[in-house]
């Protein structure tokens, strides 16, 4: 029995700061905000049994265990390929505030239509993989991020046609240490109105000098005014600070994130990787030319 | 004396088909469309001595020889910068349809913005190196093109902010051989009714399907009935469809690309290289973290 597959990377995506834009359309709900994608990120594999019916579901695994995030379900409900076996593997953790749900989804919608010749367009999957990730309550402007790479700067919220992104233009090296998970779905279930206000300040300093050092700048204010700063994290930032460096929170988790070698000076050993110049991308694993 | 440097890389840009859209803006200005970017490009670095006057021009090369492009002396001046010294390095063949002037202006604009700390966002940068290219009337799509990456679909024309875009997912090892230059000054300025009416055509068809092989045969149907097939090509390309392969013009050039083996498979002995997922980026050559 013949078998197509498709393999598809996605950056990892720290978001330095946002304020959320809900709606009832899951294509115009989204976020403004900026933030860092990663060369470390989440590589889907999508492989489906020709002929294989519709009404079963195919297996679904986290880094080689059981297991299934939401809007990847969502997303291959969506392009009818349910049927299909996926699996995720990640290099970065989980509720940690890497967009680990997003660029799952983003990476099943890239790989399901390569290996089912679904013959949708770049604009559509990051679409279908944005409203399912909106639908969960999981994220709110990590897909069109991924999908961008670099730096990307959400000027307004949404899917693509819908929402407008920028980007500082910028290569550096980056760190992060983790501490353990914060839950998006309780942040923005609160209160969100300071988180908001913050939110729109620093998009609007950063768009007024998109440099990485501000970008940096803002996104410790808006930790700081939003209240959403833990203290592991604010330790590690006073840290590297007393180092020379540069480091922020990563939204939402209890995540530091640095440039260059801050982390590692002020005395962590954090993950080492770089900022992601592609976005995200299907993988030729086959040598299939 | 201190020296700022940077480097930036640009994707050459293969247009499949085009129809063009003239404006006296030129971030209006442009052409829909669709193309290839490919990981044969431009390398562009740019050095400023520290304190070097802005009434005098730096030096200019093109692969170690002097050299300039309008376009790239064009986004130096817009950006304050003409005492900057640029270096231009190209895969690819200049004059062939690979979008050299557009990747060489895109990648200045990356690169001075960076050596000199000028602060612009990245669809600044693209606006900027558009309008160049645009004024110089050398290419009309190629910078949004290459400043995406992929297989860029050219919805509607102009800069950011203006037009809008859409991708051919995609992933493929491509081949091209070159048999001279076509001036694209020379096509663009004479009657484009039935150019226009062609790529028009052609855009139609890949957005109902947007898949590489219908990028292709768009682009062949095109090149047809546009009448800018040259014999050479026309020969490459029916040589290319005997072996099995799938191959077009790259407009405007003489110039024939194939996807995977096929030009090798029809007994060319071309360039190889493969789509480049990124588009234009920053390269860290200094180890600078």
């Amino acid at each position: 029995m013949s078998s197509q597959r498709a393999t598809a990377f996605v950056p990892g995506h720290v978001t330095a700061f946002f304020s959320p834009h809900p709606a009832d359309d899951p294509a115009v709900a989204g976020s403004r905000g900026a933030g860092v994608t990663l060369t470390d990120g989440v590589t889907v594999r999508v492989s489906a049994a020709a002929g294989a019916g519709n009404d079963e579901t195919g297996s679904r695994t986290i880094d080689g265990e059981a297991g299934s995030i939401g809007a990847v379900d969502d997303v291959l409900a969506e392009m009818g390929a349910p049927a299909a076996d996926v699996a995720v593997e990640t290099d970065i953790p989980i509720g940690a505030g890497f967009g680990v749900s997003g660029a799952a989804a983003l990476g099943a919608a890239l790989a399901a239509n390569d290996a089912l010749d679904r013959g949708r367009s770049e604009n559509d999957l990051v679409r279908i993989a944005h409203a399912a990730e909106v639908g969960r309550g999981t994220g709110l402007g990590d897909v069109v991020a991924q999908a961008r790479g670099g730096v990307p700067v959400r000027l307004e919220p949404g899917a693509p046609g819908v929402g407008e992104l920028d980007g500082v233009p910028a290569t550096a090296r980056a760190e992060y240490v983790t501490f353990g998970e914060l839950s998006t779905e309780a942040v923005l279930g609160g209160d969100t109105a300071a988180l908001s206000a913050a939110g729109e300040d620093a998009l609007d300093r950063l768009r007024a000098d998109p440099r990485l050092p501000t970008l940096m700048d803002a996104a410790r204010a808006f930790a700081s005014e939003a209240d959403l700063l833990v203290p592991e994290v604010a330790e590690a930032i006073a840290a590297v600070e007393s180092a020379g460096g540069d480091a922020a929170m990563a939204m939402l988790g209890r995540t530091v994130f640095a440039l260059g070698t801050g982390l590692s000076d002020a005395g962590y050993d954090p993950e080492a990787c770089r900022i992601d110049a592609a976005g995200a991308r299907l993988v030729d694993e086959r040598g299939r030319e």
